[in-house]
């Protein structure tokens, strides 16, 4: 029995760290890489040359449920219908279309907000709800929901960022309800919010000057580090909070 | 000095009963009750005939900032540039549009999730973002938006109910984050999210079956003790979530 793993928001970042981490394990044998523009990603191009077969890009936006619904289909029909990793890894801080986080109450802006909470927020949900399917087999699978510290309303100190924390927090709900969920639907399946410590991504780079190098994360490192932490979940924390060095952190 | 008061969804429930206890209250002078459609409230025009110019009523659609900035300018300009209470009570749980809470994962629709995130969550920091210039004072200010306990990630036990537990999530991130900017900005102002307990009003009516009559409030008794709470708070409770009988609720 092939394994499966899935990451959504390939292309970049964290995401495309994963897709690399995955593909070198002995025990994955399927890598679906799902960004939303995959014919446009170089990155991804390379790895599918080096790899063959065993990475299989498809086209998925969280904002296009139909895309979802068209991604698990072709999943399903090309790996057989389970999944060992979901790792929903797509974030939105900054776009280049007005999206930045909030100085102020005066930026907080309701088309932005929505921009923010689609991404973040209902695309792992909506992810959720089409995949679930592939999670209810007999192996362990674990779904990963790239969340951040900001996102935690008791650490909480500085303030500010009103769109994103808040849209990790309701993300953070969604984990839990989901886990809730999949321990009767798929009790094999494990279900996390995962903070990956500050990476040196096109997302957090306008804000991580202020981090001392040993502690602002490559890509690759941080995806080894949380793919650490997966394989020591326990079932018991399904539904946590948990950091790159395996801390819960608090909601 | 009078003193002043603005309940956002006023035209019925809890809101209404805010509305109406303040308006027997011998320290608070005008009550702003604030709705989508204050014309066709009833219950807002026998109070208005009782309560004479105590009662402002003006119209204020959370879904629509023009008319948040535009109730803003009108307060000011019939009550001065300052306000005692702001309450947020609005809240989406389900509708005859189809928003109904989701007992599964195939429930969730991204209609239905922005339709409610539009109101239980943004609407209370879009409301801020405009009256905040109005907290700015020498005297006590309260900021209360109506959260509830299945808003509580670390309380969720039951599962369910996706899209109303993550609204109220990312409502009380932003009541976090507003108390930590209130503190700089306005710092008499106190901020809290407020959990009413069960309320026999037309939102939680369908789901409150099972609840022992001792238990479920009529929402006169729910505005009183949450008044009350109120009354109590300290400013070091600024950013806190409470329940109606004063104890915090963990995020």
């Amino acid at each position: 029995m092939s394994r499966v793993a899935l990451v959504q928001g390939a292309s970049r970042g964290i995401g495309l760290a994963f897709v690399r981490a995955l593909l070198e394990r002995p025990d994955v044998d399927r890598v679906v890489a799902t960004c939303r523009a995959p014919e446009a990603s170089d990155a991804l191009a390379r790895l599918g040359s080096k790899h063959g077969d065993a990475l299989v890009s498809l086209r998925l936006d969280v904002r296009d449920e139909g895309s979802i619904a068209e991604a698990a289909e072709r999943v399903e029909a090309t790996c057989g219908k389970r999944l060992h990793w979901l790792i929903n890894s797509a974030g939105l801080l900054h776009d280049d279309r007005g999206v930045r986080p909030e100085k102020k109450l005066e930026d907080a802006d309701p088309a932005r907000l929505r921009a923010v909470f689609e991404v973040n927020a209902f695309g792992p949900l909506l992810v959720a709800k089409h995949f679930v399917g592939l999670l209810r087999h007999e192996e362990r699978a674990v779904v990963a929901n790239l969340s951040a510290r900001v996102g935690s309303i008791g650490d909480n100190r500085l303030g500010g960022w009103y769109g994103y924390r808040a849209s990790k927090a309701a993300q953070n709900m969604f984990t839990r309800t989901l886990a809730i969920e999949l321990a009767r639907r798929a009790p094999n399946a494990i279900c996390v919010a995962l903070h990956p410590g500050t990476v040196d991504t096109q997302l957090s780079r306008p804000f991580s000057g202020s981090v001392p190098a040993e502690r602002l994360f490559d890509a690759d490192r941080a995806a080894h580090q949380l793919l650490g932490v997966l394989d020591g979940c326990e079932p018991e924390q399904s539904g946590c909070f948990l950091a790159w060095d395996g801390e819960a952190i608090p909601w």
